[in-house]
């Protein structure tokens, strides 16, 4: 799957991911004039992912979706978040649905059979939340881990698991040093790369990626050298702090190596002077250019073969 | 809530939760006649939970209900989640929901609002999945968590974060020493004790506890020392191989400071030769009542005042 990834990548000249973290607040005034239950306002969610997803399919290969946005409206929101992934799969984009999920093995099965692979009723089997891809935290080590990587190879997914995340604290915990000096992400890192190392694809890429924050751009290189066959996912550009000039370090000579995410900065651009008086999906997509041509300016990506 | 927790525990003489990690594999096969889709396999699983909280609701004090399991069904599986909480609730048990979630601090927000507080629907508040306690991962330092708390204190609700687990590889990465010595999972359980330190309940216990597995008593007896205002949930009771002698080391001298889980000895009770014959609810009863009485061999639960 991150073959995929990457192709699509190289065909949009895009290595940038749309997040769609969308809760009401986001909503333009006049969506939310028959909003009044769970129910009504995960249609409303939906419908405002769908506009901002037809207006952006062509400019980027990828979408992540933030389950936390969607869990806020019960299973209501659940649906919205089914609906909006389905739809943008039958769009073409790949789809990230960040869910951060973590457990013993019996029950990180489960999870794994949620979003990469499939449930079994009566006889056949369906797909839960039919994902490409997911996000994961190791902090229960290997058996926590091994579940994703069998439905990763069996089904053709990806996974990216936490490394050094974007939020403020996340040193805190990540940037404490073992014995053998090396740090706590590090050592996540060295067991990314040691997962990831059965199911490298024709880029020289993993599909057990790992998540490194664009707001720590030092951290961010010595990991791209660590961990040479790892693809990463890159949150915290925009709203969050991390510019283009300090991600860069998390590509490769070929411009590849990685996914940079913006939200916020996506889903709301209508609200920044920079894009005010267009509709939100406009909006949205001339922030997405935006944010491309962006990243472009520091980093090459190479022609497809 | 630690104290309702332990006020109900005094109560029932019962420091045991059950576990309602139900998928269709542990329904009898009666109930899976009219079961062809995730809607209808979500009403089963929905059906399967409501007897055996019926069966047990006057003898434990709590449920612990697994996401995972939910998930595996789609949205269809989180309206069963709903109504088993929702259900549990009425019958006046505690509902644990372990969902292990972890994001950073306004994502970690969403989750928060999502299980422990409130959502804003068109200038009203609705509750999404309203649990008592919820289980979360401080991979992401303390950025991550304090959203938690806020709504811990704010709603008078609880939660455990993940600090040694019960499965094999647990170790794996918790275990690592740090350069000063110590464990990570005791750096953690540092961590959980210092953030707990403002809501410490009438019982010495604070609303914010931890995850300690059955399965490591060596390790569960260090914590019980270095961490003693800290709440543990006990995972891996039973099946997963801890036994009452393993997690005694968990309890304070008034046989309280913790809550132990069992999940599949109880729902699958009525496949085990000692429970042959009775019907599932009624084996999920006398394996919840044998499964107090092993425990309490081990601890003396003190009186309530």
């Amino acid at each position: 799957m991150t073959d995929k990834l990457i192709e699509r990548i190289i065909e949009t000249k895009n290595p940038s991911a749309v997040g769609l973290d969308t809760c009401l607040e986001y909503l333009p005034k006049e969506m939310l004039e028959n909003v009044n239950s769970f129910e009504s306002a995960a249609a409303a969610i939906f419908e405002f992912n769908k506009n901002i997803i037809d207006s952006i399919y062509d400019v980027v290969p990828a979408v992540k979706v933030q389950i936390a946005y969607y869990e806020m409206y019960s299973h209501f929101g659940l649906k919205a978040f089914y609906d909006t992934i389905v739809y943008a799969k039958k769009k073409g984009l790949i789809v990230i649905s960040d869910i951060k999920r973590n457990d013993i093995g019996s029950t990180a099965g489960c999870y794994s059979k949620a979003y990469l692979g499939e449930t079994k009723v009566d006889g056949h089997f369906e797909r839960a939340f039919p994902s490409d891809m997911i996000t994961i935290n190791g902090y229960l080590g290997s058996d926590g881990i091994i579940p994703f990587i069998d439905d990763m190879k069996k089904y053709d997914k990806g996974a990216f698991v936490l490394c050094r995340t974007s939020n403020p604290s996340g040193g805190e915990f990540q940037n404490l040093k073992l014995e053998n000096g090396q740090t706590i992400y590090g050592y996540m890192g060295g067991l990314i790369e040691k997962w990831g190392a059965t199911s490298i694809g024709s880029f020289g890429y993993s599909d057990l990626g790992a998540v490194v924050g664009a707001t720590h751009p030092l951290e961010a290189k010595k990991l791209r050298e660590q961990m040479p066959h790892t693809f990463f996912l890159i949150p915290g550009y925009g709203f969050q702090g991390g510019s283009a000039e300090d991600l860069k370090v998390c590509f490769d000579s070929q411009g590849l190596g990685g996914i940079v995410n913006s939200s916020r900065g996506i889903l709301c651009a209508y609200k920044i002077e920079k894009y005010l008086g267009k509709n939100y999906y406009t909006a949205a997509r001339n922030a997405s250019i935006d944010m491309r041509n962006d990243i472009n300016s520091h980093i090459n990506i190479r022609s497809a073969k």
